[in-house]
C-alpha cells in the first residue's frame, strides 16, 4: 500500500531544532462524501518563553472537520515537536498552530485549545477556531466560540 | 423463544480473520412506536496500521436511533473482531463501520466514535455520523456535527 | 401523617417472583403548582436474559416531571425487582418501564436509561423518553431526544 | 465595616430544633447593576421521613440571580439546620426551600437541587426552578427545566 | 524581544500589601484578526472575610475574548495577590476583578468564576460575566449567563 | 427463619432521640472456626458539637474481628443515629463508639475510624484501636496502630 | 484442544435457581512449579436477605493460590448465579464461598472479600481468609488477616 | 458545658498578623488509658518564600498520638494563620509546626507532612516526625520514617 | 551511537502472527553497581481463548531487578504482540512471559501481572513473580508474593 | 535575607542547552538534629532518545533524606531542564540523576523513579534508590527496593 506524498511514514525521522511549518503534510480524505471530525490529543507539546527562556509544557487539542486534504499524524507530530526549541507565548503557540494547519489542509472547520501547565500559581488555556469564509462553517464557528468552556 | 434470522446467538461463535461485513445480522425493533436510541459501548477494538503492520487498539462508541432494524449485539462483535488482522486507519475504520451499519439496519440517525490509544505521544479520536436523507433526522445530524466534541 | 392509597411504605414487603406492574403505586403531587424534575438512581437492576438465561445487570435512571400522580419510591424499588426472574432484552426493559411509568402517573414528561453491564466486551446503553401529546412537553421530549448523549 | 439587619454573622448561634424559615436573613446587593450567578453547595444537609422517622441525608445545591436582596450565608445555614429534626418528603423539602427563598429574596431567578443518599438501593435526586414572572427570567426557567439533568 | 509597557516581566516583583488595582498591566493582541478565548486558572487566591477577619480561599477562573489588550499574566498575579490581606465578600471579589479587568482591557467578552471553599458547611461560588455594551458580545452575555451551571 | 434476640430487624422502628447504647443488639457468629474481619462504612453520622451546639459530619468507619457475638446492622444504625442530637466531640465519638461495641461483643479486635467534614478550613479524623488483652490480637492492635496512616 | 473434566466451557448453560456448589468445577494447574496468585473480581453477585428476602447486591473478590486444582471460572460464575434466589446474610456468603472454594481446590491459600450495597445508609465488607493446615500459608492467613483493611 | 484554658472557641477570633506560637492552646485527653490517633487536614496554609516575598500554597498535614495534652483544633487554625504574612521556607515551616506541637503537647508521636503547590514546575512535599525519647515511640518514628513515602 | 545485538530499534519491523520467543532481544545494564527497578506497562495485550478462540484483551504488567541484562522494549512490543493470535488462558500467558524473560535476560528478580477485561461479569487478574535461586531474591519473591493483592 | 553560595534564585535565568550537571547548587539543612525527608514531584521533564532522536517525557520524582547539604529547588529545576536536548535513555536518565545528586550533597537516603509516557503502547517506569555505605541507612535501601511498586 502506498499514499502518495507522505514522505515521515515508516521511513528514518528527522527532529527538527526549530519552527518548520514545513514539516506538516498532507493526504487526501477517503470519505469526502461526508462531514465528520478528526481529533488529534497532544499531551507532549513543549516550547519556550520568548522572554526568560523557560520551557513551557501543554497538552494541545486540534480538532476539524476534513474537506480534501488531512494532515498526517506523524507530520504532526514532527512539525510540533519544532515548537520544542522555538520561543513562543501561549496564545500565540495556539493561533500559530491553527493557522498553519489551516494553510496546509483548508478544512471546513478548525479549532485548537492549549492546557499550558501552572506557572506561579496560575495556568493559561487559550482556545481559538475558523470556519472556512462564506459557508456555513463560518456560522459554526461563531456559534461554538460563544458556546466554548473548558471545565473548572 | 426464537428471534427469526439470528444465526449467533447462543451456538457455536466461528471468529473471522478478516474484515466480513456479512457477519453483521438484524433483528426486528418492538418498539417502533417511539423513537429511542440504543449505545453501544466497545472497549475492545483492534486494527492493525495499513503501513507499518503495527496493531491499533480503540474504544468504539456507536450511538444510533432504529428503525425497523436492530443490529443484533454478538453479531457487532463478530464484526467488529474481523477487523483484528485487517489493515485500516483509524479514520477508515470509523466510517466504514458507520456505513456497514446503515447498510445493515437504514437506521433513522447514527454516529460512530473511535478513542484510540497514544502513537508517538499523539492520540487520534475521529468521528462521523448521518441522518436519514429527507428527513428531520437529516438536520438532525447536520445539529450534532456542529455541536460535536470529545472532553478534554 | 397517613397518605392514602400507598400499601407499601412501612408494612411489610412482599417480593414478587416475575414481571409485577401491579406492584407500582402513585400518590398525589403537593407541588402541582410548578413543573420540577424528580430523578431516580436504581444501580441494583438485574434482569435476565430471554434467550441463555443469564443474568444481565444494571443501573436504571428514571428522570420525569409529575403533573397529578407521582410514584411511590418503595413501589417503583419492588417494581423493579420483579423484572429479577424475568426474561427480556435490554431494549425491551427500558422501553416497558418508561411505558409502565406512564401509564400510572401520566407524567407531563419522563426519560429511561439503562446502563448495562458488558457482555462479551460491549456494553449497551438504551435510551427512550416521552413527552405529553399536544402539548409542549411532546416537543420537549423531541428536542431532549435530538441532544442526548452518554458521556464516554 | 457593618451591614445592617444581619443578626447572625459573628454573634452567637442559636440552633433551632424544627422547621424555621425565620431564621432567613437578607442584606442588599451591592451589584446591582450587572446580573450574576451566586451558587451554595451544601452538603451537610439532613431531614428525616415524615412515615418512618428516619433520617435523609442530602447535598443541597441553590442557584440564583440576585435582584436587590441576597440571602446571608451563615442565616442559610441556621435555616437549613432547623430541617433536622423536621419530617418531609424529598421533593417537598426542595420545593419548600426553593419558596422560602423566593419569598426572602424575590430573586431574579434560582433553582435548587436536591441529591439525597440511597434508601433500598435507589437514590431520589429532585430540582425544582423559578424565574419572575412576566420577565425575561421566567422564560430562562423554562428553558433550564426543559434542558435539566443530572449526570449518571 | 521586548514588549512595550510591561514593567513586572523578568525584573523584580514588589508583593503589594492590600488591594492594589494599579498592579495590572496590557499588552497588545498580536491576533486582533480573530476572535479566541484566553482562559486563566488561579487556584491560590485568599482574602479576608471583611467582617471577622477570616482569610477565605478561592480558585479563580477568568474566561475573555480580547480586543486590542491583553492583560499580561505575571502583572495579574500580583494583582490577585493584593487581596490577600484585604477585606471583602465573595461575590464582591468577583465582581471587583471583573470590573478592574475591564478598566483595564475593555475586552469583548469576560466572565470570573470563584470557587471557594468551605465555611460552616457551605461552599459559595459566585460567577458574573459582561459583554460589549451595543455588540453582539452583549447578547452572547446574556446567553451564556442563561446557560451558566457549575457542575454538582 | 428466626435469629433469637434480635427485636429491630423487620419490625417497626424507633429512633431515639439521644445517646442510646441500650439501641444495640448481638447475635451469634456462625463461623467461629475461623477468624474474619467484618467492615461498616457509615458516611451518614452527625452528631452536635458540644460546645456551640452546631451540628459535625462524619463517614465513621468500623472493622473488627468476632469471636462469639456480632453486632446487628440495624441495630447499628439505631445507635449511631442516636448521636443525632447528643453532644460530643470529634475524639470522644470514636473512643465512645469503640468502647460501647466492646461492651456488646467483646471482639477479638477492633478498631473505629471517624473521617469528619471540614471546619474553618480543618478537617479532623480521629482513629482508635483495640485488641483483647492477654491474646495475640493486643498485639496485633499495637501493630496497625504503629502502622496507621490516612492516604493525603 | 480439550480440557478433561470441564462441562460448562463452550457447551450450553444451565443456569440454577438455588444454592448449588456442585456447579462448581476444577481443571489442573499446569504451573505447579511454582506458586502464583489468581484473582476474580465479581462484580455482579446477587443473594437475599434470609429476613426480609430483599435482594443484596455485591462485588466479590476471590484471591488463591492454586496447588494442584484450579477453580475454571464459567463454573465460578454459575456457582455465584446461584445465590441469586438463596437467603443468606453478607458474612454468611463470604464464609460460605471460601468453603465451597478450599473444598473444591484445596488451594495453599485463600481470601475472599465482599463489597456489599449500602442498606439503611450502612454498608457491609466482610473478608475472610484461609492457609492450609501446617504449612508456610497457614502462617501466611494469619499475617494477612493482621494486616487486611479497605480503603476508606 | 466548659474546657478550662481554652480561650478562643465560641468567642471572639483574633487572626495575628506573623508567626504567633503563643496562639496554640491545649485541652487534656479524655481518653488517656488507651492509644489513638488524631489527624488534622488543612488545605489552606499559606506562607511567604523568605528570599522573594512570593506566597506559597499548601495542604499541612498533622498526625498524632496524644498522652496527656491535646491542641485545641480553633487555636491550631489561628496558629497556621500566622503563617500568612511570615516568611519561610517548605522544609522549614514543617519543621517549626512540628516542634511547637511538641512544645505544646509533649505527645507520643508527631508527624507533619506539607503538599505544596507547584513553583516553575516543580512541587516540593516535605515530612517530618517524631517519638518520645527512651519510649517505643521513638523507635516508632524510627520505622515510619522508613517506610514514608506521598503517593505518584 | 550504537547498541550491539539490538535488530529492532530505528529499522523495518516485522510483526509475527504466532507465539514468537525469539522476538525478545536484551542489552547490557549500564548501571550494574546498583540494584533497581524496571517497570513496563503495557495496556495493549491481546490473545486468543484456546477453546472458544474469543479474543482476550489485557494489561500486562512486568517488574523486573535486572543483572547483566535487560530486555529492550521495542523487541517486547514485539514479543507480546505475537499473543495476538495465539491460543492461551490468563494463567497461562502470565506465567509463559515470566519464564520467557528469565530465559532471556536471568534477572535478579521478577513478577508478571496481568489485568484481564471481564468476561461474562467476572474478570480474572494472575499475577507470577520469582527470585533467583540461592540468592537473597528468592526469599524476596517468596516475601512479595505473600503481600501481594490487587486494589479492590 | 542572604543563602550563600546560591546562585540561582532571585536572580536571571540561564537555560544550559545540554546535560549540566554544574547548575546544581546545595544549601545547609538548618534541621540537621532531626532526620525527615524532601519530595520533588517534577512533570515537565524531557530528553532525547538516543537512537532516534524523539523526544521522550517523564514525570521524575525525587525523595531524599538530608544530612548537612540540601539541592536548591530551582537549581534542580535548571539541571532538570539540560536534559531536554540531550540524548540518554530511560534507565540511564533516573540513575544518572540519582548519582549527580549523591554527589552533590551526600544525603543519608535517596530515591528516584521516572513515569514515562507510553512509546508504542508500553511505559516504562525506572526507580533506582541508595544509602549511605555503612550505615543503617544502606539497609534501609534495600528494604525499600525489596517492597517497591507502582501502583497499577
Ligand atoms: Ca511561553
Ligand atoms: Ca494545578
Ligand atoms: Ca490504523
Ligand atoms: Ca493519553
Ligand atoms: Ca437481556
Ligand atoms: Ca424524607
Ligand atoms: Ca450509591
Ligand atoms: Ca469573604
Ligand atoms: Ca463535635
Ligand atoms: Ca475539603
Ligand atoms: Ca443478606
Ligand atoms: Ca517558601
Ligand atoms: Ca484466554
Ligand atoms: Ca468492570
Ligand atoms: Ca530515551
Ligand atoms: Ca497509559
Amino acid at each position: 500500500m502506498e499514499i502518495k506524498g507522505l514522505s515521515h511514514l515508516g521511513g528514518k525521522t528527522e527532529y527538527k531544532q526549530d519552527y518548520a511549518p514545513e514539516m506538516l503534510e498532507a493526504f487526501e480524505n477517503k470519505h469526502q462524501g461526508n462531514d465528520y471530525w478528526v481529533t488529534f490529543d497532544c499531551p507532549e507539546f513543549t516550547s519556550l518563553c520568548p522572554i526568560t527562556g523557560q520551557p513551557d509544557f501543554a497538552t494541545i487539542r486540534i480538532d476539524y472537520i476534513p474537506d480534501v486534504k488531512m494532515v498526517e499524524s506523524k507530520s504532526l507530530k514532527l512539525y510540533l515537536f519544532s515548537f520544542r526549541n522555538h520561543g513562543a507565548f501561549h496564545e500565540d503557540c495556539i493561533n500559530i498552530i491553527m493557522k498553519d494547519l489551516i494553510n496546509l489542509m483548508n478544512p471546513k472547520y478548525i479549532e485548537v485549545t492549549g492546557i499550558f501547565t501552572p506557572r506561579g500559581g496560575i495556568s493559561i488555556y487559550p482556545y481559538a477556531n475558523w470556519g472556512r469564509e462564506g459557508t456555513k462553517y463560518e456560522k459554526m464557528a461563531e456559534e461554538r466560540l460563544l458556546n466554548h468552556s473548558i471545565p473548572l
